[in-house]
């Protein structure tokens, strides 16, 4: 099969997978409108093992047969859909998530499975058989928003979470809370496969997914060749000052733990700018809170991340050290000290992809839109392919989705930018497969 | 009377102002104890009209009825207690309040209230009549606490408020709110005076205080002597950025609102070192505060002081501009705009208190401590005097409290830093009444 031309030898349905997302978003969550169109411009709340959970479950399950495919749900929940091929193996994996955030979008997770579907919808149609099995899986709970764990499903699979610990989380956004066991059982999506890439090996995971950021918009890309997730650190992050009033004690007596905060998040910035990294404080809390009292106590968490491990500890490092500098003059003039303190809430290593993925998804990102309209990118979210990538070669592909804008009603990738990823996909899990079978041979 | 030796002609008794201060603190609002002795370490909390208020009110009385004061109880709870003079005329008031916030110490207004009343004590106990009255005044709700307005009733008094307005305000520290008129009607404090200082002047005040701050201790000073109190305004301030993904938004694309206001709080800070004013931020709230979010909204409370007018007028026309200036580029790199938008909450002219009153204080100080351990001060908080001074000739006295410790159940001022206070009242009472006496006779 030749690869600058690879995609001529299939037959893709314009326009169906497209009209899948939205068929599937109406059906199963679809609420948020936020533009004219009431069957396209919809966000979708499908919380993971919800009703609406179930039911795209149900429906993708009853796809996947008509397909063909052998059928496998996990003690956890992970359902996998192996298409038949050529030989006997382990199975190329393609997979991704179709839970959402309580405010989410059509695409996300969503967009992965379903187009690992139209992946191998398009094997059928095309009468392509793989040499090596080929799987769509769909993750449980990747957004951890209903269950407060993300990547819950394949971090039970990973081994990186026990089965019990996953079964144990309790729902947070319903009014009396249930167990994970409790909706898998309720669900029926407790299923007999062993949750374990032991025991139920994939030979590799690609997994397509939107960029939730601007990077690939802001450079005009069309396909961004996901190499690798930046490491991060979250700390909570204590300040403590003293109460004075505002009025009566002069700024030579003051300890503002609001103010040596805020030199704190200015600091944290300028590390961030200094490593090419990223430094953020997404929530900030203060005592006593009165219009004319000093702040005493002040909390914010603070999220750290670079692509390079080593990188993010000097970040972590230099923060600590230049917080500590700040508590010791809070106010400029005063000789009274403010105290930091850090606590960690989670940290998570870089993670580097496997360079053959890779190179497949280059390849055919090349095929289809051509280098100029491609982008090297380290992903800045946490996905399923995380997992995965701990104990089989992985590689994610990204498109542009509007302003960067996820999580959110109005999350956006047009039909074109879709397509582009699609067929990328579609390039790339050929090219592993054809890899394979060379590799299979020459062994 | 010779000035430089006044204080001789007075029978001041040992202790009985402290006393006084502890007895009446444990019989009507004691709690909080942080200290071995359970009866002098406490606070007080002593809520406007409520039943302790109301025992402490009703035990005032009938202290001066017993010093054969005439008592009027005015429309909206303030209680005039008048000394027996020479002469007819108008009475020279000591004032301040007996009400405490919920967590309040055993001094703040109520140092003030006994202290005038140890004054008309030292007169009886000295034989002593003054030339024209003098009057104990007791303001009714001087915390704004239950009943969200400071200085109320010498505010009505004043004519800043109307009667009714006090009235209709409702209580925001009970199960169920009630009102001013209610309270006053159940405590027995809606008096027949009116409550104006047009039909029941005063011809002067005089108000003893602690400082609040910790100037004079840091000083190491006896006596403030008070020639006003500063002007402040309070502004709600709203900064919008954008809500994105932390790990997916490089710098160059965030428009994050805690950062400019991190940055606008820093600079406010500057600002008030620059013009030797003070510029504090005691409320911040963000959304969507998690923490994998850029905040998108943050609303602050900024309160400027200054005791010019029009230099508080420059520092928030500057905090203004500066605002305006970070949102033009709020990270830095980014070209994102963020917005800011200012509501004021309140505003209060500068005060400057009259210098007769002024004088009578500094000669009386001079006396009791010596001119070294005086300092001239300008009142960072408000007081009833402020609204006193609108209409009569006004000045108070401070003293140092504890590590500018107030509005806390440890605030504390030692017995013998109250005894020269007290010492320094009298004297300037008795200055001012001569005054008064030296001017009838040359009219």
């Amino acid at each position: 099969m030749p690869s600058s031309n690879l995609l001529s030898n299939f037959n893709i349905a314009p326009n169906r997978l497209i009209n899948t997302i939205h068929e599937t978003a109406n059906l199963f969550g679809a609420t948020g409108q936020w533009g004219p169109n009431s069957t396209t411009d919809t966000g979708v709340r499908r919380l993971a093992l919800s009703d609406e959970d179930k039911g795209v479950r149900n429906w993708y399950i009853s796809e996947l047969k008509s397909l063909g495919c052998e059928i496998k749900i996990d003690e956890v929940g992970n359902i996998f859909g192996v298409y038949p091929s050529k030989h006997q193996g382990e199975p190329t994996a393609i997979g991704s998530h179709l839970d959402t955030q309580p405010t989410g979008g059509r695409y996300d997770g969503i967009l992965g499975v379903l187009s690992s579907l139209e992946v191998l919808r398009t094997f059928k149609d095309s009468g392509y058989i793989p040499n090596f099995p080929v799987a769509s899986v769909c993750w449980m709970n990747e957004e951890g928003a209903r269950f407060p764990l993300s990547m819950m499903g394949s971090s039970v699979y990973a081994g990186v979470i026990s089965k019990q610990e996953c079964y144990d989380f309790e729902s947070i956004l319903d009014p009396k809370p249930v167990s994970v066991k409790h909706e898998l059982l309720r669900t029926g999506f407790l299923g007999q496969t062993s949750a374990s890439y032991q025991s139920n090996p994939i030979a590799a995971h690609f997994e397509y997914h939107i960029e939730q950021g601007p990077i690939l918009q802001d450079e005009e890309k069309d396909i961004g060749i996901v190499v690798g997730v930046q490491a991060y650190s979250w700390f909570d992050v204590y300040v403590k000052g003293k109460a004075q009033h505002t009025g009566t004690t002069p700024l030579s007596a003051r300890n503002d733990a609001l103010l040596s905060a805020s030199k704190m998040i200015v600091k944290a910035n300028e590390i961030a700018h200094k490593y090419e990294g990223l430094c953020s404080i997404g929530t900030l809390t203060l005592k006593p809170a009165s219009v004319n009292v000093i702040p005493e106590y002040v909390h914010f968490t603070l999220d750290v991340r670079h692509h390079l491990d080593e990188t993010l500890k000097l970040m972590v490092e230099e923060c600590k050290t230049e917080f500590e500098s700040i508590c010791k003059k809070p106010n400029g003039t005063s000789n009274k000290q403010a105290t930091v303190e850090f606590s960690l809430i989670q940290t998570s290593p870089a993670v580097h992809f496997n360079q053959d993925n890779i190179n497949c998804v280059r390849e055919s990102a090349l095929e289809v839109v051509g280098v100029d309209k491609t982008l090297t990118i380290v992903s800045g979210a946490g996905h399923d392919s995380c997992q995965t990538s701990l104990h089989c070669p992985t590689a994610m592909i990204f498109i542009p989705c509007k302003d960067g804008v996820s999580h959110n009603f109005e999350e956006y990738s047009s039909p074109d930018e879709i397509d582009k990823g699609f067929k990328t996909l579609l390039g790339a899990v050929v090219r592993y497969d054809e890899l394979r079978k060379s590799r299979s041979r020459s062994a």
